[in-house]
């Protein structure tokens, strides 16, 4: 009955390359972020793909929908890109019934040091053990069910909609 | 119908005094951990004493208690020491009812970069927002219900009691 | 008698748009970094432009050129993107003589926390203060006389030519 | 001809021990530092011995002697408490002659972020290239011939003195 943390990328696990000065993926940080978190729950991470969310294609959408449906944990915690994360929570939503998934991100690579990622793993990580079944975004703090939140470009937050 | 946070001290807010070699207490570091989140909770701090939790004493909880009381906010975050955390929990479920009252705190500075705080914050402020009535610990990325937890001292690890 | 600091951008100074998911300029991190460092030196700041070193222009060497001749001291560090920075000390050293300019950088940007900009900015004030006058580029804990180095694109490490 | 680094201990290698809330040694971090600075030097580090420096004796000077005696590099660098590093400068160049020597030290740990650490190193390193044999302190971007230097107790600044 343990938490399973499907890893999709995004800014969260971006790094800095100091031979291209490019925003590069390597290796997720979400274990060493958990560590330094001293969480002790019982978090199975499985790295589904490591993409800029602004490429994920409907691909890519299934292949985390498999990856929630084949998982024996009904809390399931997702990391992705925030560009598309309301279209990836959408269509889980319409694929999927009967788990608690909780899609986080962060809008500073947690690499560089001043990241809300922390923050934003922690909050995930305490709403799938809490919520009812169904498809959320936890942002700024907050969550969110699918379908009733959209993230402000402006701004960079996540916000209700109707 | 905000969230009151109130800030006792504790490993959480420490910081290094360089001219004594001594860690020593100055201004908190939450309001600038809610921003480092990009936390867009409606938050109200309030520093109710600034004090390691081995010198806390029944007056200090006292003043605890009724800040909770005096507070208009029925969610409240409060963050502790977390060698008395247990105690103070303990003594404000006997003194309160009605409240969401979730208590946390750091096994390392924020101020030291490596730390556990923003993750607790991130999650304890989580749980405050969906968990019914009562008195909780949150730390490790877990909840407990006041009275069923203890601080292992070896480890530094919360854990459940039966 | 202090040290002229020209600020020119460089990786150095970047930092992370997290809106534009960029890498831009903002303003200078040199004097917090010098206050990082408990630095007391008698240092007078100037900043001549925040540019990529790849975009630089002969004009805008021209421009560095003449803050060091209109600077009243005799030590001037210059920060400067890696990529031109072995141009810039060969345009310096072929119109200025008489002081001792030592121009510095990073690889990885002192806001991502796991820079080398710290170390660097040591560096080459200390070498600024001893060296006699000429153009140096100090990178690598190492310096350089102009003309007698190159960056090496591969490794990104600064070596020297015979 | 590379540079010998001599670890001594002092605030720059100081942790937080998160069970105890004390201040402890473990291992050195300058390996690590040098990594991160970039630095391509040739340096050879021994870990002397790790001590807050208000608790060295004679003994431990007399072993930091002989470390630098048996030393075949002629430039050698020691990471030193800033409490009596003015001290250990008395006793080696009392001692010792014909080599370069250089101490420094932080006032805030090096694994607390903040820190001082990285500046002086670098800091530290460049001088020890191109001063002239004899034993140096460089604290605060500065480097101060032994014997003409004292740490301000109140400031914590390093200042010269007649």
């Amino acid at each position: 009955m343990g938490i399973r943390l499907l890893v999709t990328g995004g800014t969260f696990d971006k790094e800095y390359d100091e031979i291209t000065a490019r925003l590069i993926f390597k290796d997720s940080h979400v274990a060493d972020m958990l560590k330094l978190g001293r969480c002790r729950l019982d978090v199975a991470i499985s790295t589904v793909m490591m993409k800029d969310s602004l490429d994920m294609t409907d691909a890519d959408r299934k292949a985390i929908t498999r990856c929630c449906q084949d998982s024996t944990e009904s809390q399931i915690l997702i990391t992705h890109g925030t560009d598309t994360m309301v279209d990836t929570a959408a269509y889980l939503a319409e694929h999927l019934t009967g788990k608690t998934i909780v899609l986080t991100g962060a809008m500073v690579p947690f690499a560089f040091g001043s990241s809300d990622g922390m923050f934003n793993l922690g909050s995930a990580l305490s709403f799938v053990q809490v919520l009812s079944p169904g498809v959320y975004i936890a942002m700024n703090g907050r969550y969110f069910p699918w379908g009733r939140v959209r993230k402000n470009r402006e701004s960079g937050v996540f916000e209700s909609i109707p």
